[in-house]
């Protein structure tokens, strides 16, 4: 009797035991979830003030007479971006996909159901998907400042978050072709960066160079003529609030706070940010005999944009390395494109998203270390300097040419049906007095004395 | 025998099992209040950034000659708000509730005992609604810009933070008989922005405009004259924070990161801001005939105003509706009181804050929806346009105009105490000279060529 | 042999129920790491943008003419300062102790496992440090602005992240003596700042005053001559940033977020900065006849610094007569060591980090209050005016006086080194036309009229 007693007790307990369990599991599964929703939307946030740097280097590295059309755009490339990425371009990334070419559904957040966890999460990662695609797009004003319309520009904005950005995104983000193949972007050197950079490069290119910036010396050779910027302390601001963001953009990109390889993301990203910086600075010392404050800065985003694709899977030592090339590539693709190609590019914005995102997207195939793609969840992947074969660079090469192809064929065919039909630049007349009176009807700085003729 | 062994083994491991649960019961309970912590105090800084927003906004858009005062006045609100808000204010607001009128107790962090989670929890909470309190006071600086003396700003920085802010946010947060009534302010459209804005407008009319602002034209009709800011790009820079200050406010009034419905939240918080820049951005360019960017930027933080109350508890959709009427409304109130009723709030605050802070309020009695509200923990909400009568559009509008006649009211009586012992504005010849100079003994850019008569 | 089925069943029910409990263990446990893991990478994220708000600060505080200089100082001492962290700082500051002086491994972040959770959060730790180890390397050159030579500053930067710095950083925190004595330096009011105060101080010292700092009148005394910042927005940007940071800086000290001291910590920081602005104000009032925004924002920072030690160890009531007290000293220190000692240290900053740091490291040991203390986990710890002994008293005394003579002696003697090889200070030429131009071969405000002479 006494066995029975203390078996049923037994069993009782169990039962209650079992319950609590279940109840138990359900709150440490949904502290999980919130860990990684609130991880998400934080990372989300702060890559959305990186919308605040863009928008203060650029207006930092222009003229005064251009600096609210600047602002205007930075303002406009996201308010109108986060309208288009919400109706239409975010089913195009990440849709049910149609030949893994583009998705097809989930168009006005349609996935996102806010009575389950679930739903609540897609949400969420709604979000941090819609601050990427603005950051795409808002890296193109910079390389098409001081001569683009703003009418031009409203048009633009729209196409890239409908249409260029989602189709890339798709293929590496989104269950298309490139992610089949294994490719790995982390972050985006290609999804975003590349794909801002190039887009910039067509606009630059279709628009032609700034009225004053290539004159003809008397050889009949073009002598491209420095234009400084007007605002350096504000450029820098820039620069500082785009590390930042940063931190968001790189560990973020896990879209969970309780994996922890986002702690090994954040000082990949530090040190590839800091290692730009410096070999920026020297390179710039050696070339032009002082340590140029403008390269500097452009060196410390050179390094964060080539370690965005690899933040999650190289060790510390590869961050240095790739962030040390990458501050030295910048330096050398801005004079390229300006001195050699005659390109104008106002903030240097293709040689860092393009270059160095195209650069970044190949140090994957190079530095990839499967102890750290392992614990960031992507797998056994070596790159060709840890024991990886050439395959996985192969792929990486891919993948970076074939969106090169993509965007340059239809940003171009885009800014030129724009040129057609709105228009994609400001008389000569409006861009030699600025766009803020001309475009906006005001001036940046009221009151204060500003040589014009700038 | 065996079967004896077999049982008092099995409650032997019981006992162990049950000891272990309830230890891990407590972990897992103490990681969700820890996450809840961390969410709200994470978001208490985000609305704590936004005083710096504020004051590159109201500093942008004013002379340069008065921007050290317009820094000098959100430093000292923020601080003497801070100080206040614990002494007196939060008891006012959420101490044991008189007649649903004020609170009683709470005083000097008094509830908050450190040595318990709930007492840690609740110090945390302080953090959170301090920064709200300072964000209320510091709206109506922009208001009085260019023209306040400043001690008279330092009385009126405490009386905001201890009696005519924490007695409305008693009424609607605190229990007080709106909450009763079922008033929903999710994140403060009423409480904070419309206090704010309301305070301003009447500090804005015992002030008067600043000189030169309205000029008599021939017919003997009042002609209102622009007063350009001096830094749009600075101003630019401010309405980034106060966007990026806004997950903060908005997601992190949840007080809890385990409540997933944070993601709607930040959700719902975007879009608005989009939708307002935009539409603003259009209906300047109707009426003006040029996209102006301080309209463009005052659309972003009217969307962001509008979808404050009703955040939690609206679809994305609805939410881009809310942004883009706000976005409207904005440019039609600064004309309002500009050129009609010739009321000179150099920022726009009062359109900014007051009036999208009571279309916010009021929105939520259209666009409630259930799905939403219950997701967020609201219960079952729906407004008129999803089913719901017009009782809670009812109540939403009580509420608001219960707020504007307390606010109004105080707010006129202290404004004239102060301008009848302190002094509420400065000579004219002060105001001529500059703010900084003469309040001061400064100057905002030392060195700068600036002309004075601006 | 039903007793036995019961008896199988329950004992198969909790061998089931063992195994899901150890699963859920690891889970409940892994959500405590995560929750560490994301709070204290999110605060190292908060601190590493404090860089900007030095950057904003130093710029504003000093003249257009040296603004790129000083923001490339701030760029280089955080990049170089990253990586010589990583090399060798980190390990000096937490390797196996050597006699508790220095430590001795862990360089090139070794300790590092990233497929460890312990090594995970080893990395998250490193990076916290990082940014902490960089910010008192930006304190220095607020001191030595407007007159140093770059290339000797970068030798400088690379010597306090791997010397002068870690080497406090191993006593205090890393297990040396200071801590084995029981000293409390909870956030591093000595460890950071007076680190950084000592060194500019000592920096100043080598370097003498600006050219026309002080000039001999009639009597042969010297006269300080005030040389006003150039942009006073952007200074209270900073400032504002520099806030904003401080809640990184001091709650995410406890580098845990399971923790929940973390909000006593929010807000005895936030306390301590309101009070410190609010006194510092009310004190250049008094002195000066007007209320100066750079001595109130000074002291807000004064105020930080201040509670920068205790933050953890105290009530919010001692929090504010700390911040009040910090907010006092530094108008009398910038005073002092302007207007007697006659050292040149343009933005205060000796006055601000060592004066207010040390202050703020010797009120542990009189406002310490037990429960505060031990919510932190600190133990039992009474300052003198909470019934403790002057025994703690005596050790936070001692380890300032111990950090200011390391300090002094390893800054002077480096200080020294610079100038003797590569050379400390620029020519008087390049003074006067300025940093940017003679440095960097740049102008920070292109296309602005600037008077030249300043």
């Amino acid at each position: 009797m006494r066995r029975v007693l203390i078996t049923t007790a037994a069993v009782l307990i169990l039962v209650f035991l079992t319950t609590n369990l279940f109840a138990d599991d359900a709150t440490t599964s949904s502290n999980s979830r919130a860990i990684d929703t609130v991880w998400m939307l934080l990372a989300a946030f702060l890559v959305f003030f990186m919308q605040a740097g863009f928008a203060m280097v650029e207006a930092g590295f222009t003229r005064a007479k251009n600096a609210c059309n600047i602002i205007m755009k930075n303002l406009m490339d996201f308010s109108i971006g986060s309208l288009a990425y919400w109706a239409l371009g975010f089913g195009i990334m990440f849709g049910a996909s149609k030949a893994g070419l583009f998705g097809s559904d989930g168009f006005f957040l349609s996935a996102g159901d806010p009575s389950t966890g679930d739903g609540l999460w897609q949400i969420a990662f709604w979000l941090f998907q819609a601050v990427f695609a603005a950051t795409a797009a808002t890296i193109v004003s910079g390389a098409m400042a001081e001569r683009t319309k703003f009418s031009g520009y409203l048009a633009y904005s729209a196409v890239i978050t409908i249409l260029i950005y989602p189709v890339v995104g798709h293929w590496i983000w989104g269950g298309g072709w490139l992610s089949k193949l294994g490719m790995i972007d982390f972050a985006g050197s290609t999804v975003v960066h590349s794909v801002g950079g190039w887009a910039g490069l067509m606009g630059a290119i279709v628009l032609g160079p700034r009225v004053g910036k290539y004159i003809d010396n008397n050889g009949g050779k073009k002598i491209s003529k420095a234009i400084p910027g007007h605002n350096i302390p504000l450029a820098a601001l820039g620069v500082f609030i785009l590390w930042f963001g940063w931190f968001g953009f790189n560990p973020g990109s896990t879209t969970s706070g309780t994996n922890l390889s986002i702690a090994t993301i954040a000082v990949t990203t530090n040190l590839a940010a800091a290692a730009g910086a410096i070999s920026a600075m020297f390179t710039a010392w050696i070339r032009y005999k002082k340590p140029d404050a403008s390269m500097s800065l452009n060196g410390a985003l050179a390094g964060l944009v080539a370690i965005t694709a690899p933040c999650a899977v190289v060790s510390p030592l590869s961050a240095v390395i790739i962030g040390l090339i990458g501050g030295i590539l910048v330096v050398l693709a801005v004079d390229f494109f300006d001195k050699i190609l005659h390109i104008d590019d106002p903030v240097g914005a293709v040689s860092v998203h393009g270059v160095c995102g195209m650069f970044g997207t190949l140090a994957v195939g190079l530095f990839a270390e499967s102890r750290y793609a392992q614990a960031a969840g992507l797998g056994d992947v070596n790159g060709l300097f840890f024991g990886g074969g050439a395959k996985l660079l192969g792929v990486q090469a891919l993948g970076a040419i074939s969106v090169l192809a993509w965007v340059s064929v239809t940003a171009l065919i885009m800014f030129l049906i724009i040129k057609k039909t709105i228009g994609l630049r400001v008389s000569r007349e409006e861009e030699l007095r600025g766009l803020d009176i001309e475009e906006h009807g005001m001036e940046a700085y009221s009151g204060f004395q500003i040589f014009t003729n700038q």
